[in-house]
C-alpha cells in the first residue's frame, strides 16, 4: 500500500558530484552536489544544479568551466566537508589538503586524490528556481588506474563510490554487483 | 596517476529510473532512463533525458506528464527488460505483468509494484543533442509504507533500490551504511 508524502526532492541514488572551479583569482574551489547526473550523450553532457548564492555559482559563470569529481570511500568526510563549508569563507582545498591540479583542457582544476574527474565546458544555463542547471559537455574523463578494468572502462567497484539518499540524509556504499545490464532483463 | 580515457559518459552512480506514460490511446508504457536525477529545490523538480525515437518521447509530449519510478532489487530483470524493448513494438505492461496505477494528481500511470513513485507535471523542454531532457515538477512523491523509516521518509536500505554504472553496463546494489550527511565532514 502506497502513502503519499508531498511534493518532495527525493530520489535513490543520487550521486555525490564533487564540482570544482576557480574563482576570479584563480583560487580553487569544490562543492558536494548531488542534484545532477548524465543529461546527453552526444554531445556527451553532464548536469549540475547550483543555488545562485553558491561560490561555484559565480565561479562557473566567471570561467565557463567545471570538472566533476568522484571521491571514493576513504574521502566521505571530506567530501561532506565540501558541502557544509562555502568557498566564500574558507580555502576548502587547504583545509582538507586535498590537491587541485589545473585541468590540461578546461579552465577548471580536479581533485588529484579522487578515482574520477569528469573535465567540462559550460554548454547551458538553466534557471530552473532556487536552483540553476549548468550543462558542461564532457571534453574529457581522468581516471586512476587502479579504478579501470581490464577493458579500460572505470568500474564502480574497483572505484569505491558512495552515493547519497536525500531522503534520510545518509550516504551508502556500493553494494554487490547484481547483473549484467542489457542481459539480465532477457532471461525473464 | 591518472589516464584519459576521452569524452565518454561515465558517472556513479547513475539511477535506474523507470518512467512511465500513457500513449495518446491511454496504453501505458514505461521506459528505463540512466541520465536524469533532481533538478531543483524549489520547486521540487526531476530531470530526465530521453532520446526523441523513443515511445516514451511522444508520451510526454502528448500528456504533459509522467511518473519517476524506483524499482526494488527484486524487479531488476523487469527494470532491465523496460530498457532493451521499445513501446512502439510491444506491450511493456501486459509483458511484464507489473501493475499500471493511474496517479490520481497527474496524467500518467504508475507502477504499484514498485517502492517509490515521483508523480511529475512537464515544465520544461531542453533539447540537447541525441537526448533531450524533459523537466518535471515534482507533485507527489508515493512510497510504500514498508520503505518508510520512523520519521515517514523513504529510507534507501528499505527501498532495496540498485544503480547503473555506465562504464561497465553493470547494475549494483546499494551498500551498507556509511554516515550521515552533514555530520561525519565536521568530524574531521
Amino acid at each position: 500500500m502506497k502513502k503519499s508524502i508531498g511534493a518532495k526532492t527525493i530520489l535513490f541514488p543520487t550521486p555525490v558530484l564533487i564540482v570544482c572551479t576557480y574563482d576570479a583569482k584563480g583560487t580553487p574551489n569544490a562543492m558536494n552536489v548531488a542534484w545532477g547526473g548524465i543529461a546527453c550523450s552526444e554531445p556527451p553532457c553532464v548536469a549540475v544544479s547550483i543555488r545562485d548564492q553558491r561560490k561555484t555559482y559565480e565561479n562557473i559563470l566567471a570561467h565557463k568551466a567545471f570538472t566533476v569529481n568522484i571521491p571514493s570511500e576513504r574521502y566521505i568526510k571530506e567530501a561532506d566537508y565540501f558541502g557544509i563549508v562555502s568557498g566564500k569563507t574558507e580555502d576548502k582545498f587547504k583545509a582538507t589538503g586535498l590537491t587541485p591540479v589545473k585541468s590540461d583542457l578546461v579552465n577548471a582544476p580536479y581533485i588529484k586524490e579522487f578515482p574520477l574527474a569528469i573535465e567540462c565546458t559550460l554548454k547551458e544555463i538553466y534557471k530552473l528556481g532556487t536552483h540553476t542547471q549548468f550543462i558542461g559537455e564532457i571534453n574529457d574523463i581522468k581516471v586512476e588506474e587502479s579504478a579501470l578494468n581490464a577493458k579500460g572502462f572505470p568500474d564502480a567497484g574497483k572505484m569505491k563510490a558512495f552515493m547519497f539518499d536525500p531522503g534520510t540524509s545518509a550516504y551508502y556504499a556500493t553494494g554487490k554487483f547484481l547483473g549484467q545490464a542489457f542481459t539480465v532483463g532477457k532471461k525473464r
